[in-house]
């Protein structure tokens, strides 16, 4: 079997060969991002529920255990089915409830403390009769990303869910949730500080309000650029960042984290390389990457960046080349003279993902730079 | 357990509950597609080797081959090799050959006709001496959709190609195969016409120029807007559609079908409305519908279009309704006064998808409308 060129990979004592596109996985890189994260929730006294739809993997969940984190969030009950079986006994379901799957809230509810998120009150009336274990609620905040929750202000609102709440035996009220997502159209680390500085007030109204009825009231925040960039948590009690764990170009992009914190790269085969243009073809497209996209400053939208593979993983990547469109299988990079010489068809290269959630979310498994193959949902 | 609203599934006599994004498959309007397309091939004396990658599932396979339909095409080995287990045995894979995988290539060719798709001599060449069995080579000429393939008039390139093929007893040239991607780029059936119309020359040349030198030889075209609009193919010998079997918005936007015949929709939860917005949020987001988007004429980009779903199936989409946006499980439909009214939590909405391919390739199944599940990759 050929060596790739540019990356050795020893699995068994034997090179482990890519031969079609495949998610590299940095671990020390993840781990030191996981220690960070966690480590700036220990110093700001914030309960750290990481966010798990980003990596899905029991085994990466564990390396976050290790941590001494027991609490975790996901996007989707069949999620939180997966992250039960592998022994999490606290799983947020950060998703609004969806009545519909009242048989798989029935059988998490039996196995783990499981918290639900509630917009409409006759949503949750509707689970009530033929819910058999008890569950926690969260009420969804709006602060400002308009895509789902109760305004902040929305006292009515809240009072009808909380009725709904106090009728049933197995409801208990735990909090309010909100989500700035709207950080991610952010440019710059002040951008993000302006957004916290104004989602903060309203949730710190909310929490001196309804703490006098309800002392065990939990404050749930925090998007991972939110995380890395804000230093005032006062009034938020816990906080749900997923994508630190591998970070990608949109949070470079956005100001929250650095090129060299990037936990992911897909290895591709180069299948085609044309001078006229100066572009290389891989395989390695949108059902790899996914077609998620990313408008930089100075105005180009990419769906990925190029780096070159080496015996410590990757190098960073350089300005010019970008991932310029993507097809089904196809990639097409638009390289610098210098990336354009550099590779050969046959190679293998590496794609910093746009959006590393999107990307491993059609992949079922991860190989980690010392050969590794690490499975996930 | 509860009836869907608007949509009633009878399976095994008992109503289909849909929980979750699932796709809904018309197998009525499929197979009125598939045998529209291969009527046309007929009719224009056309050999038909559908693209596979749009649905990559055996059952639909099964559909497609009662037409007497025995060659297909697929955009991986990988799928080439789902596909040769469910006897097919005539089999191109329309992707820049990828010389890693020679193992695959192996194992396949010596099981069906396998046809690869050459750019590169180097790359053939790398092969040659690990070959085993015989294989069909196409070349890649580009008609200016400007993503790989060599330019019609480069001889040279072509002779490269045609004489590591003429050293090796297993390689065998078939023809040349041509992909008119930039059709994407249309909004109207002339301007299809207009890039058949620039492209047709270039083939017939090729072909005039080797017939001499190989009888046989294929021109191998037919994207699936020009399969629809074209009706000239003179000097053409193959066609390649692959989306017709379902169709999407973006090939009623640019002009190669129209809205019913699109033959999948996404069954998607609908979890929240926000009146002050006329926004309905769906249980349905980028891991499902995929993050592929699509610009109208009127400038509004739009991940797919809501539809009511009734005993036929589901209505046509209204002018004014779309999904506005899709993180990773939510969707956001921006929602005309009519449907935001007509519509609840708790119901289950129709999305038509802005392109079938990136949606159905999410998913490992489809449910038929008469409640049958029917596999895929």
């Amino acid at each position: 079997m050929r060596l790739l060129r540019n990356l050795k990979i020893q699995f068994m004592n034997r090179p482990l060969q890519i031969i079609e596109p495949t998610i590299l996985l940095d671990k020390k890189k993840c781990l030191e991002n996981i220690k960070a994260m966690s480590q700036k929730a220990k110093d700001k006294n914030l309960i750290f529920r990481p966010h798990f739809k980003t990596h899905q993997s029991k085994e990466i969940g564990e390396w976050i255990r290790t941590e001494g984190i027991n609490a975790i969030t996901v996007s989707s009950l069949n999620m939180a089915l997966y992250f039960a079986e592998a022994g999490w006994r606290d799983i947020t379901v950060a998703f609004p409830l969806n009545a519909l799957e009242i048989d798989k809230i029935n059988k998490l509810a039996g196995q783990v403390q499981l918290n639900l998120l509630v917009v409409h009150e006759e949503n949750l009336e509707s689970i009530c009769q033929q819910l058999r274990h008890p569950v926690g609620v969260f009420i969804k905040i709006d602060v400002g990303t308009n895509r789902t929750g109760l305004q902040p202000d929305d006292e009515e609102g809240i009072e009808k869910i909380n009725k709904v709440i106090m009728r049933s035996l197995l409801l208990e009220f735990k909090g309010f949730l909100a989500h700035a997502g709207h950080t991610y159209g952010s440019r710059s680390k002040s951008e993000i500080q302006q957004i916290h500085d104004a989602c903060l007030p309203a949730l710190q109204k909310l929490k001196a309000y309804y703490q006098a009825f309800f002392p065990n009231l939990i404050i749930s925040y925090g998007d991972t650029p939110s995380c890395n960039v804000v230093e005032n948590y006062e009034g938020i009690d816990e906080i749900r960042p997923g994508n630190f764990v591998f970070y990608d170009l949109t949070q470079v992009e956005i100001g929250s984290c650095e090129m060299e914190q990037i936990a992911v790269a897909l290895a591709c085969p180069i299948v085609a390389k044309h001078e006229a243009r100066m572009e290389i073809v891989t395989y390695g497209g949108g059902v790899h990457l996914s077609k998620d996209r990313l408008t930089l400053k100075n105005g180009t939208t990419i769906f990925g960046k190029p780096v070159l593979l080496n015996e410590q993983g990757w190098e960073l990547p350089e300005d010019e080349s970008y991932v310029k469109s993507l097809s089904q299988e196809h990639g097409v990079i638009k390289a610098s003279e210098g990336l354009f010489d550099k590779v050969k068809v046959g190679d293998v290269i590496g794609i910093l993902p746009v959006h590393s959630c999107m990307m491993v979310d059609l992949f079922d498994h991860y190989i980690t730079l010392e050969g590794h193959k690490i499975e996930k949902v």
